[in-house]
């Protein structure tokens, strides 16, 4: 997987700035509201990669679309939505901090993160309400999904019988399944057809699935500075893939302590668990996965004919399966 | 205020079976989501009065509307975003039970009571999406103002300083807000004209101020038995209205007293409480105002031809407002 071209890197820098632009327009013109929105708004706007909203551009481009200003609000919508659900997500792992600033939970108190969550929740909804019977009704099985996954996460924590099933199925309704409802609301928003959409949809998931493993990665072999530390994840009992492909293919002794440490976790035990994991080459295999589901997402953009759109989406798609590894 | 008459009372009962069975059908269509379904249907249909949906169907009909099926996705949705509010405030509040049913979070922990209660937003929007662009403004525009309403009072917990402004503004956004809403969306759907909107909408408004009233005096001079414990309110801080009016008139020993018990509440200080809200006639002035609200509210129907649905949008006010005061 190559570099982002910088040229091609500054076509999607300045639709990403578009779209901070309008995220910061709205808090703004809400910002009487007071603390709740001020403290939301914070979140919102301290940075994030604004991944959803990028490719939900570039899909209704891909499709045909032609007027940013009617794709903005949905797309909007996806990153007010998914901007809710990780201030509530963090009240459940505890987490300090968020997109390098301190969670609102922490400088808050938990009452007005769930609110301040809520009220996220909201606008996006608004957002959202403002398209087709088609869009409200995807925007609401994708963040249903997002709750059933997220209860299937909750009885999986330190449970070592996960099953790699068991990882995709919560992995589709968390993580890839806004990516694919974006991606394919966006596509109904351009008129796209049946096989366009399905496309869009597919592609999303795919990239939804391959930007999760590497979060998995991330977790266990990424650098401290560039969000939460590492270990998190193990900290919080969350069956990644690299353990879920351990825990199934070693065993004897290695098996044992690799159970041993999960359930017992903590930041001593980390180069044991790093070397446990790369016994049974799990992070290779992570690796090889990840790129599987990237190659499936281009695969998925070839019934476009090759544009501009096309180009920034196969850009961002490899971003977002390559980050920082 | 008379007691409901036992003919009409049939009436508004079959209303509310019919919304009951209505929501049943909904959560039944949905229990192969498994838990958080599971968890949030207890709750939705563990009884509640859906005066909401009620006042939203009979506004419907009162502004000419004739098909049931076209109000009640809508009713529904304010029973769903009501709901949701229920379970993220017993969060914030420490409630144990809600309608007679232990609390999410009792049961189930904190993070599956966060995404039962976000599951059940979901539902709500996905609800009201299906109708136009004013309703979806107006309920987005409904729940901010509850978000930022919490916020507010939260911040005026324990604080003797609350003027009764404060409070009605805490009560027009999180109590009356919904009612006001509700009915106005409701006689959107009906086709009312704009004189007919202000109506219903100043309806919902006066009835949410007085049924939010009601709660409070019922707080302190309710029976253990409808609900929540006598003294609930004041023991989480809450600045009701009849404590607000009786640091307002007291004065000297009175008034340290009264501040000290609000300030270190316990059961055993209920009692002098009561007498010295009683010294400075708070819940008369209480009750004067409720029946204020419950008038103007009666007032605010008088644009309507008499017909069924207004006699029993009546008799739902004069129920709202009375309970078992």
């Amino acid at each position: 997987m190559a570099q982002i071209k910088p040229a091609v890197e500054h076509g999607l820098e300045s639709l990403r700035q578009q779209i901070d632009i309008a995220l910061e327009e709205m808090i703004a013109s809400r910002i009487d509201s007071g603390e709740v929105v001020e403290l939301s708004g914070r979140v919102l706007l301290a940075g994030g990669k604004r991944l959803r909203p990028i490719m939900m551009c570039l899909s209704y481009e891909i499709a045909g679309g032609q007027e940013l200003s009617k794709i903005m609000p949905l797309a909007m919508a996806f990153e007010f939505l998914h901007t809710a659900t990780l201030v509530h997500d963090d009240i459940n792992d505890g987490a300090t901090h968020r997109r390098g600033i301190p969670t609102i939970h922490e400088t808050s108190g938990l009452s007005k993160a769930i609110i301040a969550g809520d009220w996220l929740f909201v606008q996006g909804y608004a957002l959202g309400g403002q398209y087709n019977q088609d869009i409200v009704t995807n925007i609401a099985n994708c963040c249903s999904s997002i709750a059933v996954s997220e209860f299937s996460q909750i009885d999986h924590i330190q449970n070592l019988k996960t099953s790699p099933e068991d990882y995709i199925s919560i992995v589709k309704g968390k993580t890839a399944g806004p990516f694919a409802s974006g991606c394919r609301s966006a596509g109904i928003v351009a008129g796209a057809n049946q096989e366009q959409l399905e496309a869009l949809e597919e592609f999303g998931n795919e990239i939804g699935i391959a930007y999760q493993l590497v979060d998995d990665l991330l977790d266990l072999l990424g650098d401290d500075q560039i969000g939460k530390p590492r270990g998190t994840d193990v900290h919080e009992g969350k069956m990644t893939l690299p353990l879920i492909h351990s825990l199934t293919l070693s065993h004897g002794k290695n098996r044992e302590r690799l159970a041993e440490i999960i359930n017992n976790f903590s930041d001593e035990l980390f180069d044991e668990l790093i070397g446990l994991l790369e016994k049974s080459d799990s992070f290779n295999y992570t690796k090889i996965l990840i790129n599987n589901h990237f190659e499936r997402a281009i695969n998925h953009l070839s019934i476009f004919p090759d544009c501009n759109a096309k180009l920034l989406l196969e850009n961002v798609a490899e971003y977002a399966t390559t980050r920082k590894l």
